[in-house]
C-alpha cells in the first residue's frame, strides 16, 4: 500500500532558499479565515444542515473536473454515479467509486489529485493512497463519517474556518434557503450573489420561464423596457437584503455595448417576442452588461464578469444529460474593443468596481492587466476554472503583476459546488501566491517585509475588501 | 579547441534535488526503445540498404531546420546544397559544409543545436566542437563513416533501437519501397501512414494530376463523389495492409464540416472541375476531415491533424525551389467552434481515435486540453515543429497536464525526416518529461513511483498503444 | 525605517549553480557602454544642457508606467503633477510626491519598482526605502540634487556611459534641437529617427496640420503623391544628415500592402482629401510601410515596426489630458498575413532591415521567431512595453530563441522618455539575458564559453550593428 501524506512543504519551489522564504510567508497566511466570495455551494446545506449522503453522490456524481476526465478514457457517465435528464444514475455507488479508484492514476499531475488528496488526508484522515485495493474501504469510511454530526454542513463550515462565503443564484429564485439560514439563529456567514444570465441571455434554455418568473417575484411589468429593468432593480435590492455585495455574469463574449435609450428598448422587444437572432441576443447581454454597471453605481454592488466559455459543446451528452456536465470549452477572449462601450460611460467612476474573470491566459499580459493597470472601476479576478491550479495560478502571477501590480487583482475564488474542497483550494492558492513571492524575494525584487505584507493582503484583506464583505 | 561531449545531466533542471529525482527517472527510460509512429523519412533507405551520400547532402541539404537558420541570416540556399526547381545546388558539397560550420555559432539554443551535436558525438563520435578550423576533418570523417557498412540505413535503424517506425505517403504512392521491405526478410518494423491532402486539397498544386493517379491505382471513377470515398476506402484498406494504423491530414485550419450527403455531392462536384474558390476549397477539407473520421470508426485507422500552417510563405523561395523550404510559417489556429460538426457525428465513438497537433501554443491550456480532457474521442499529439524543443515540449506539459492529464497525451513524436536525428530527438523529450515530472516530485505534487510509472508510458506505452502499433 | 540597496545578485535565478554562471557572466557585460538605438528622450536636454526641474517634475508627471498605477487605484492624475489640456497641474509638487511615497507599495513586483528603486540608489545615493516618513526628505534630497552640475544632462549621459543614444521625430521636427547637440562641440552621441506616423497616418488627430508643416519643410507638393513620396525621401535623407540611421512606425495593426501604383495614387487622394474611411486609412498606413521599406533599400536606413496599441483607450482621460497618458493598451496583433505583401517585395533583399516589434507575446513563438528565422531582412526586437520587464523578458527569450536564435534578435532598446532610467533598464536586461543563459549553460545546453560571447553581443555589439550605429 503507498503512503497518503500532505507534504508540509507541496507547492513550494523546490529550490531550498527560495523554499525557505516561501515557508516563512506561507506561515503567516496559513491559518488565516477563509474568504470565499464567489461560488456555488448549495444553500440548502447549511439551511438545514442535514447529513451529506454517500461518497458517490458527494464526491463524485458533482464535480465535473473528476468525471469529465473520466469520461475522456472512455468511462460512461452513468458509470461514476452522474444523474441524467431521465434521472438518476442507474450505477450502484459503490462500483462507481471503485471504478473511480481504480483510474485515479489519470488524476496525476492535475489539481485534482491535490484537492482530493487534501480532502482524503485532512478531512477524512486517510494514510493509504487511494487504489483499486482499499477502495471498498474508503467508500465505506467515507460514508461511516458523513453520517457523523462532526461531518454536517455546518460543522464542517466552522471547522473549514470560512469566515464569509458566497453562493451564486439566479433572480428567479425566492431566496427563501438563504432566508433560512439567516433566521436559523446559526453564525455562519453565507450570502448569496445576483446572476441574471437567466432573465439576461435570450439563448438561455430557460430564458422566457425565467421571465415569469422573474415578473411574479418583483411584481414589475417585465415585459417593457422600464418594468424590465425595475424589476432588475427590484430583485438587486433584495439579493443585497440577503447579504448580496455582488452581481455575476457568465457571458459568451466581454461585449459591452451602450446604445442610446430608444434602440435599446426596441432591441428589449425583439429579445421579448422569442424572435431574436444570434446577433441581437448577443447584443442584448452586451448592452445589459452596460446597464448591470449602470445600477452598480447606484447600488454599489459590486460587478463579476466571467466570459469566455462554449457552454454545452458536446452535443450528445447535452442531449442525454444536461447543461454543466464537463463540456464546457474555454475560447479566445477580446476585451480591449469588448469592455470599451462600458468603460467609456462608467470607467472612471468613484462608486463602481468590476472584476473581470478569463479563460483564455493570452489576455493576462496583453490585455487585462494593462486595463486594469489603469481603469480604476477595473480589477482582476484570480486564475479560474481551468487555470485555477498550480501552474495556471503561477503563470496568472507571472503574467499581470508586472503590469497591475498586486493591489489591482482581488485574492482567491474558489468557485466551487465541491464544498469539502474548499479548504485545499485555498490551501493551494496560498503556496502558489507564496512561492511566487518568495521568488521575487528570492531575486531581491522586493524585501521580505513587503513579502509578507502582500501575502496577508492577498490571502485574506484584498478578497474582503474587493468583495465589500 | 573547444571539447564537444554530452553531459549526462543535460535538460535536467539544475536545481540538485530536482536533477537527482529526474536522473532516476531518466535511468529508466533512457534505453528503452524507440517507437517513432509519425514521421518523415524515406522508406527506400530500408528497402533497399544503400549507403547515404555525404555530410552535405545528408545533413544539411534536407534539413529545413538547419537551412532557414543560415538563410535568415543572408546565406544562400544554394550555398548549403540545397537543390533548387533547376536543379541540384552548384555548390561545392565541402565549401557548403565549411559555410555551415562558420556559422555554428547561429545555432545556440535551438533545439539543432542539440540534435546535431547529440549526432556528432553519439553516431559519429567527434569529441571537438564544430568550427572552422576542424570543418575539413568532419567532412572527411562523416564522409568516410557513412561509406561503411555500420552505417548503412538498416543497420542504424538496430543501432538506434527503434522498435516501430512509420512514414508518410500519398495515397497516389504505390507503396513498393514498403513493399520491398516486407519482402524483403528484415526484421526491422517500418509502417506507412496514409497522407490523403493531395487528393483532398484542391489548392494543392498537383492536385488535378494527383486524381489521375488516384484513380488508376484504386480502379474507381474518382470524379464521383461515390467513387472518390470508395477510392479512400479501397487505399485505405491498402495501406492498411502495408501496416498503416493511421492516417494524416495537414490543413490549413482545424476546420471541419458535416454537410448534408446531398450538399457535400455538389460541393465535390465544384471541386473536382477545378473552379473551386478557396472558400469552397476550405469546405472540402472540412469536410473530408468528418469523411476520414467516418471511415476510421470502420478501418480503426487512427487519424492525425495537423492544422495551422502558412505553406510556402516566401514567393520567391518557393518560385525558385519549391515547397518545404522553411518558408511553412505557423498561424492562430481556432479549434473549438472548428472541431465542432466532427464531434458532434463522432465525439462520443468507440472505436475512433483522433489525435490534434497545434502549432499555436495558446491553444493547449485554453482549447485543446479542455478538449482533450473530455471527448473520448481525442487525443493530444505532443509539441510540434517549431515547439518541439526543450521550452516548447516543457511548456506543452505545463500548460496542457492539468486539464488533460498525461494520459490524454500520446507520448513523443520525432516528425522528422533527419533519420539520424531521431534518437536525439526521443532523448531530448525523454529528458523533458522526467524533468517536468521530477518538478512535480520534487514540489510533492506526485509521488516518485507515480511519476516513475508515468515516464514510462510516456516514452514507451502510450505511443504504442495510442497508434495501434 | 527599511533599507535600501541594490543587491548584487537581484534579477538572478535563485539556484546556486545557476546563479553563480550568470553572475560570471554578468561581469563581462555590465560595464560595457549603453548603446541606446531607440527611445524618447528629448533632445533640449542635451542641446542646452540645462537643470532638471523638480523631482515631481523630472521623475513622476511624465512617467506613464508611474501614474497609470497610481490612476488604477482611484488617484486622480492632477493629484500626481500630470498636466491636462488645461495647462500644468494645480497639485503642489511636494504634496504629488507625497502621494507617491505613500502608494509606493502598489509597485511591488513591476519593472518601475526595479527602475525607480535603482534611480534612488544608484542615481541619487539613498539608503533608506521610500515611505511616507521619508518623502519630504527624498523631494529635498532630488531637488538639491538636481540644481547641480553633476546631475545635468550631459554630466548624467557622461557618467551613465551612454555611447549612443537615438530620439524619435516626426517628418515635421525641424531638428534644430539635434543640430545644436552637433554645433555645441559637445562629444555625446545622440542622434535622430524618422517617425513618420503623423504625417501617414490619417487618423491621427493633427494630421492634416502635420501635412502642411511637412510641405513646408520639404519644399515639395505633398498633396500629389509623387510629391509626397519625394518629400519623405528628402525628409529622410536630411535626418540621416542629422545622424538618423532608422525609421519607426507605429501603426494599429502590422498591415502592409503592395497596391499597383495608380491604385495607391487613388487612395493617396482620398486620404489627403480628409474623407477617407477607416479601412481606407488603414490600407494607407500599409501601402506606406511597403513604401518606406522600399525607401530604405536605397537610403539604408533600419525600418522598425511597432504595432498592435489600441491608442487612448480611455475616453475621459484623452479628453481632458490627451494623449501618452497610461490608456494605451495592447491589441491581438497578426504578422504573418499581414506583413506578406511587404515581404513578398523585399523580404530576401540584401540591404534592408526590418525590426519588428510586439505587444501581443503570443506571437513571439507562432509567429515573429518562425519569420525572423526564415527572412534575411527580419530581426525581433526586444520584449517591449508592458513586457519591458524582468518576466517580459525572459518570455522573450525562452519564445523566440530555439526557433530564431540569438543572432536574429538585436539586443536591447529602453524606449524611455525617463533618462534617469536608462541605466536601470540597461542593467534588468542584461541581467536577464545573462540569467537566460547562465540556465543554459546549467543545463548543459550550450557551454560557457559560448554563452559569453552571446552576453557580449547582445548587451553591446548587436544593437550597434542592427541599427548601424
Amino acid at each position: 500500500m503507498a503512503e497518503l501524506s500532505l507534504h508540509p512543504d507541496r507547492l513550494l519551489p523546490a529550490e531550498p532558499e527560495t523554499r525557505a522564504i516561501a515557508r516563512r510567508l506561507y506561515a503567516e497566511v496559513k491559518d488565516l479565515p477563509i474568504i470565499s466570495p464567489h461560488g456555488h455551494t448549495d444553500p440548502t446545506w447549511f439551511a438545514y444542515n442535514e447529513v451529506f449522503p454517500s461518497a458517490t453522490e458527494l464526491l463524485l456524481a458533482p464535480d465535473h473536473y473528476i468525471y469529465r476526465m473520466l469520461y475522456s478514457q472512455g468511462i460512461a457517465l452513468n458509470d461514476v454515479g452522474v444523474p441524467s435528464k431521465a434521472g438518476p444514475s442507474t450505477a450502484d455507488p459503490r462500483e462507481a467509486w471503485r471504478t473511480f479508484a481504480r483510474n485515479w492514476k489519470l488524476f496525476r499531475g492535475t489539481p485534482s489529485y491535490m484537492w482530493v488528496s487534501h480532502v482524503f488526508s485532512e478531512v477524512f484522515g486517510f494514510t493509504e493512497r487511494l487504489s483499486e485495493a482499499n477502495a471498498d474501504n474508503y467508500f465505506d469510511t467515507i460514508n461511516d463519517k458523513l453520517a457523523s454530526d462532526a461531518f454536517r454542513p455546518r460543522a464542517l463550515f466552522e471547522r473549514f474556518n470560512i469566515e464569509a462565503l458566497a453562493t451564486t443564484e439566479s433572480p428567479t429564485d425566492d431566496l427563501r434557503h438563504h432566508k433560512a439560514i439567516r433566521e436559523s439563529g446559526w453564525k455562519g456567514k453565507v450570502v448569496t450573489a445576483y446572476r441574471p444570465d437567466p432573465v439576461i441571455d435570450a439563448e438561455h434554455e430557460s430564458f422566457q420561464d425565467s421571465l415569469k418568473v422573474f415578473a411574479e417575484l418583483s411584481g414589475e411589468d417585465v415585459y417593457s423596457w422600464q418594468g424590465y429593468l425595475a424589476a432588475h432593480r427590484n430583485r438587486r435590492a433584495f439579493f443585497a437584503e440577503m447579504g448580496a455585495t455582488s452581481t455575476d455574469h457568465g457571458h459568451p463574449t466581454a461585449r459591452t455595448a451602450d446604445l442610446p435609450p430608444a434602440d435599446a428598448e426596441v432591441l428589449f422587444r425583439t429579445i421579448v417576442s422569442g424572435k431574436a437572432t444570434p446577433d441581437q441576443a448577443e447584443l442584448f447581454r452586451a448592452q445589459m452588461l452596460t446597464e448591470m454597471a449602470r445600477m452598480s453605481v447606484d447600488d454599489g454592488l459590486v460587478m463579476q464578469i466571467h466570459p469566455g466559455s462554449f457552454r454545452n459543446h458536446n452535443h450528445g451528452v447535452f442531449e442525454s444529460f444536461g447543461r454543466d456536465k464537463g463540456a464546457d470549452i474555454p475560447m479566445g477572449t477580446e476585451y480591449v474593443r469588448a469592455l470599451k462601450p462600458l468603460l467609456d460611460r462608467f470607467g472612471n467612476e468613484k462608486n463602481l468596481s468590476v472584476i473581470v474573470f478569463t479563460l483564455d491566459e493570452t489576455t493576462y499580459s496583453r490585455e487585462l492587466a494593462p486595463l486594469a493597470g489603469h481603469y480604476p472601476v477595473l480589477k482582476l479576478g484570480p486564475a479560474w476554472w481551468f487555470h485555477d491550479s498550480p501552474e495556471g495560478m503561477r503563470r496568472f502571477r507571472e503574467m499581470t503583476t508586472e503590469t497591475a501590480g498586486f493591489y489591482n487583482t482581488v485574492g482567491f475564488n474558489d468557485d466551487t459546488r465541491a464544498f469539502l474542497s474548499i479548504p485545499a483550494r485555498h490551501d493551494v492558492a496560498r503556496r502558489i501566491d507564496c512561492g511566487f513571492l518568495g521568488r521575487l524575494v528570492a531575486e531581491h525584487r522586493i524585501e521580505e517585509d513587503e513579502a509578507r505584507e502582500v501575502a496577508v493582503d492577498l490571502a485574506y484583506n484584498l478578497p474582503k475588501q474587493a468583495y465589500r464583505l
